[in-house]
């Protein structure tokens, strides 16, 4: 008898899903748990904390990828460098091919407003971004781990599911979104915001090591200067779960042409 | 005899000069003797090469600050964090004000286009700017040790004197600089640009170590997809010194709107 074809299988969608909090970090395995059923998930993250990394890659040393088997059904590694290099390191070497979606977290804390920058979590999703990946970093306002993740869960599925829906509204989309720390009755749900000018005044915290040398924590007051409603900060405060979209395009286009009416040169 | 009242001095101009290549390379050193004159300089710099860092902080560790006298006639310290630790901990706990000027690098290497993410000196620049600090990163087309900075120290002295004429025009001002290798003679001028949309194909170099373990470096290509003749891949390719405005605020204001209209939440 001969073989009856069959239609070829749609390709199938594969999320990359990755974080700085590392890859045994509740918050990671509240994400995996978010988005299950929506397609083939893959999981590369790092193997240690790596909050505050901003956009660092690894330049001077090799990096490593290991098989974990932490994630129930869910084909996993852990890597040795910055969130960034996962990404980088998931495509080249783990897909073989560029994700359908990329996202990154469950954060364990805020990355709203100027953290966005700081935010390893934020690097990640935006590297694959400049690949041309939509891409989502999730955080929780709740820096601990045993916070919960049960609004988070569902408004991530719903997220997730509407940058597939929309992903064509930008090449290289990127979202920033900040869930509340509060239960799910409480949430009045999500809004689309801008990233509020906030800053963190540095207070180091000076100590004395036993041989009489400095030494210096960095520590900081968050101080808000953004009194916009748009804004990211000002929604979660007022129980929204903040979205804000996020370009890696620096460039300051105001000041440009001030500069060019300006300077004499 | 009374005494004769002196009006009083004006307050001192600052200028803290920072890098990412740490502060032994030329390249900081080449800096200082730019700006020399122009006000009092304090060096604050990484003690190791801290490339590719991008906008990372040190969370997790404390940091050391330590008195360095490789910079002759000029108070300079070598601090074992990032560059953006090093313009935090130099206000707070060095000149424990504002300087009036922050300028990075110079860069032993291009920091254009898409390179303002990832780079340490450009981030450092950005965290003065966010403290309303005016400042500058420049970088060199060139990653010899033994790279001639005579023409990039004369026009980051030019650069550096527009920039203290009109630091008003942006609370938050900071220019990207970069300097193409070339002869000074065929220096065509300073121009304002774009970012240029521009990006690595990675491909990562997999190796096995004695023990038979795969390890990885990142290697990869770097690709231009930008056309615009006012961008700063463009200026750089056409002899001139291509100066971006860089601003901290990564909202995609376009997609915002696109969002706004097309999700339904």
């Amino acid at each position: 008898m001969a073989k009856v074809k069959t239609k070829k299988k749609d390709k199938e969608l594969i999320i990359l899903v990755t974080n700085d909090d590392g890859y045994t970090a509740p918050g990671i395995h509240a994400l995996v748990e978010a988005v299950k059923g929506l397609g083939k998930i893959v999981v590369v993250a790092p193997d240690k904390p790596q909050s505050g990394m901003g956009h660092a890659i690894t330049i001077g040393a090799p990096l490593r990828l290991t098989k974990v088997h932490n994630f129930e059904d869910v084909e996993a590694y852990s890597c040795s460098g910055t969130p960034v290099d996962c990404v980088k390191l998931a495509v080249d070497k783990v897909l073989h091919r560029k994700p359908d979606i990329c996202i990154s977290g469950v954060n364990h804390g805020a990355n709203h407003s100027i953290n966005v920058i700081y935010s390893g979590t934020m690097s990640a999703a935006l590297e694959a971004a400049i690949e041309s990946i939509p891409s989502i970093g999730f955080s929780l306002l709740d820096y601990s781990l045993e916070a919960d993740f049960t609004a988070t869960k569902k408004y991530a599925r719903i997220i997730v599911e509407q940058v597939l829906k929309t992903k064509q509204l930008d090449k290289h989309l990127c979202l920033n979104v900040n869930i509340p720390k509060l239960d799910e009755s409480l949430i009045k749900g999500i809004k689309i915001c801008s990233q509020a000018y906030a800053k963190y005044e540095e207070k180091f915290d000076e100590r004395k090591d036993p041989h009489g040398k400095k030494y210096y924590w960095l520590t900081g007051e968050f101080v808000n200067f953004d009194k916009r409603k748009e804004s990211d900060v000002w929604a979660l405060k007022n129980n929204y779960i903040s979205v804000v979209p996020v370009q890696f395009d620096l460039t300051h286009y105001e000041l440009k042409k001030k500069l060019e009416k300006n300077w004499k040169l």
